[in-house]
């Protein structure tokens, strides 16, 4: 098995930070192959950030993500920057407080109330990152729950461990019930 | 221009974190084409973390890091794994509290006191990463300092800017000292 992951949002939301926790999470605690990258490139300055990660069972040997099979998208401008990354079959998880795209067979599209329920949760979207890795592992289980709940606490600033567990399990439950 | 860095070091020792600011700074306040990638293989679960950027002015064709310009070495155990892939010519930075290479005629060495400093300056290590991304500034140039502690001040948690800038510039002081 071989899957790539997208991750994508506005500078500063964290992308990069979801990544990283689950590439970790993949490789150290499930013993996965992982590639974790960021390029930038001139959309990186317009406002569009992604960050890829790599998750295989056999060693990677072409370490760039080209046909995505999950992508996370936190805004507008980086979903329909990265739509049409994703192949065919592909799942694409938006927050659908603020972002849309159109229905299509080629995708799964899960349109999930991320912001919504992160400010009502937590009255701040300081962890929005961390919903939405929540609700890419309830969507995809490609990493198990427990190995990434290992890592987003070991990623945790001192005295956020607690909350980024929360948001984590926010998101995973906001998939649960739009994914069925 | 195109050069490689390698920071390397144990889990939890921030190496990604300072890889990821490098590559922010480099990119989004220089100008820079970059690539930041952490892959994982059999060694991460041993012990030596590596986390890659590769900065150039043009597009960067292939994006994984196979001839080390600048190697980061916060542990003995990385810097054994990693030496090798030093290219003639290219210069190593090691934690010379704890970490001994062999001079050789094929790299430049610099032995830089990252944690004893960081210790008596903060009283603790959780900025070792940011020391040693200061250290490598000095050093190399690759960057400039000001986009760099613009990155830093961006990547920082809350309430902990002061500290991560301070680190930066403990880091260049110490290799100004060292490397003349």
């Amino acid at each position: 098995m071989k899957y790539e992951i997208r991750f994508s949002g506005s500078g500063g939301q964290g992308v990069i930070t979801a990544s990283v926790i689950l590439g970790a999470a993949a490789a150290l605690y499930d013993g996965k192959k992982v590639i974790q990258s960021q390029s930038y490139g001139p959309e990186a300055r317009g406002g569009a950030t992604k960050a890829d990660v790599i998750i295989a069972d056999e060693k990677i040997f072409y370490p760039k993500a080209r046909r995505i099979d999950y992508l996370v998208s936190l805004t507008q401008k980086a979903a329909d920057k990265f739509v049409n990354t994703v192949k065919e079959g592909g799942t694409i998880i938006i927050d659908g407080d603020f972002v849309d795209l159109p229905d299509s067979p080629n995708y799964r599209l899960l349109r999930l109330p991320l912001t919504s329920n992160t400010l009502a949760k937590f009255n701040r979207l300081t962890t929005l990152n961390i919903v939405s890795l929540g609700a890419f592992i309830e969507a995809s289980k490609l990493v198990s729950a427990e190995s990434v709940k290992r890592a987003v606490a070991e990623h945790s600033p001192a005295g956020f461990e607690e909350m980024n567990l929360a948001s984590f399990d926010l998101g995973r439950e906001l998939a649960r019930t739009v994914a069925g």
